[in-house]
């Protein structure tokens, strides 16, 4: 079996018609092979939309929350809805189709494909995942980083697509270097009005005494699947839940904190702007075995 | 000759290795085929930058502007530094290669490679323009837009990127929906302190009386080349140029306004917000017989 796979679909979206009326709805192709036209608005424009689901032991995790999240993200973008079987059929396709190992990962991609055409263009891409052992055991360093929007930008100026997963992702990435540069390792946003948001893929978890807290949704930023995973985790152990609005202050403040995301899952954070913070090892433990264990 | 024509670059910077060592500096190739592989950056975090240059009669218009800026773009992203020369010889065989026109374009687009491979990717795509004619004379219909950021974000955050041409463009296509649902053609942002800042893909230009005046490029905005091509027509002239802070009042007051950019060039504002505002045909029309006649 190949080290990564790659299922190209035929009909992205019910609503858009198909690539070719012959195939079915979706191929295992070469993931070296050029598959993607210059003229695809997802390279030209970053206009498509995209998941990245993990794979724990060939069990794609949180997969319904990830594609509901991904319709959610391209009815932001006004992209035609998603075909929800097509999708968890090509995600559990890529998946099995790569060596088996204990942590991988699919990635989905639907874009508005190539302009004028009418025809989205979808992907889901296979591959086994780096290896987060260090991030999650010994923490990662953060640097908080203005977003430049206010904490409610989502609702006054829905345009800017904040809270949507697009493939405009350059700051995304812009800010990560900037945290390299600064001495960390990633990023956790903060609005311009001075509420925490979350990181540059990931979820923002606090522990607070008995209570896990992560910033609010209605903030403009992505509803997490691994959170939300840990906030059900946290009910069944008798642990308080709470969306809030939180400031640096909380951060440093809080009993532990985590970024959280799919692939790298609770990775706690042991350092905010050059200030080192306590990381809970052994609550961490159990949040990344809860989290790799996960069969759905 | 082909109607669209694409060039292929072997070694888009020469600060990073070539994608082969036997291939001439660009391939014209079939622009229908796919040539981006689903790992590269541009399409998988629209992490790259870009260029539309117009093409009059077959010249290359603001050529060298256009590459200097391509290259500011590339630094904002700290991406490998264009080869001016590579690519200056890759546009120019592009729009040679294509179906004689009179108006044509050629877009270059520059991404971050495949990640882990270090080898940027890049490309110059040739096709004829759109018939803006419409547009020139009777011209189009805008609503101001938060943008969401301060005037001054690009000083104080620069990793948000702002006045970088990156491929992360999926706001400024979905503000000019939200403009056609609001019953305009297009969108001057504002900034959230209350400044005109540029269109989508397009600067402000506004005249009061024997002035020009455009929004100062330190408002994280786009300098632009077809903006500065009209700044020296006027100064030829023996118009005044100006770089400025503008509010909207500005904008309702002055004696024309147009939203101006290469290809569709000087498209004079005949409405704001539902508001009709005055064109002025004569001096549009100058405007646009100089652009589309430039031979660099």
């Amino acid at each position: 079996m190949p080290t990564t796979a790659l299922a190209l679909l035929n009909q992205p979206s019910s609503d858009a018609p198909p690539h070719t009326e012959e195939l079915p709805p979706f191929a295992l192709v070469d993931p070296a092979d050029p598959h993607v036209r210059v003229l695809d608005l997802g390279v030209t424009r970053g206009d498509g939309v995209f998941e990245t689901i993990s794979v724990g032991s060939g069990h794609p995790q949180a997969l319904e929350a990830h594609l509901r999240r991904f319709a959610r993200s391209a009815a932001a973008l006004e992209l035609p809805a998603p075909d929800e079987q097509a999708w968890n059929a090509a995600v559990r396709a890529a998946a099995a189709a790569i060596d088996p190992v204990p942590e991988a990962y699919v990635k989905t991609i639907l874009t508005r494909g190539v302009e004028g055409d009418g025809r989205p263009t979808g992907w889901a891409y296979a591959a086994p995942a780096e290896d987060f052992t260090a991030a999650r055991r010994d923490g990662i360093r953060v640097v908080l980083l203005d977003r430049g929007y206010r904490h409610d930008v989502a609702q006054t100026s829905p345009w800017l697509l904040q809270g949507a997963k697009s493939l405009s992702y350059a700051v995304n990435r812009a800010v990560v270097r900037e945290a390299k540069r600064r001495g960390a390792d990633d990023v956790v946003f903060v609005s311009s009005d001075g509420y925490l948001l979350e990181g540059s893929t990931s979820n923002l978890l606090l522990r607070v005494g008995d209570t896990l807290i992560t910033p609010g949704t209605n903030l403009g930023i992505l509803p997490g699947t691994t959170q939300g995973d840990l906030f059900a985790f946290a009910a069944e152990r008798g642990l308080g839940t709470d969306y809030a609005l939180l400031h640096a202050d909380d951060l440093m403040a809080a009993d532990a904190a985590w970024l959280v995301s799919s692939v790298r899952h609770a990775a706690p954070i042991r350092e905010v702007d050059g200030t080192p913070r306590a990381i809970d090892a052994d609550f961490t433990s159990a949040l990344n075995a809860f989290l790799v264990a996960r069969t759905e």
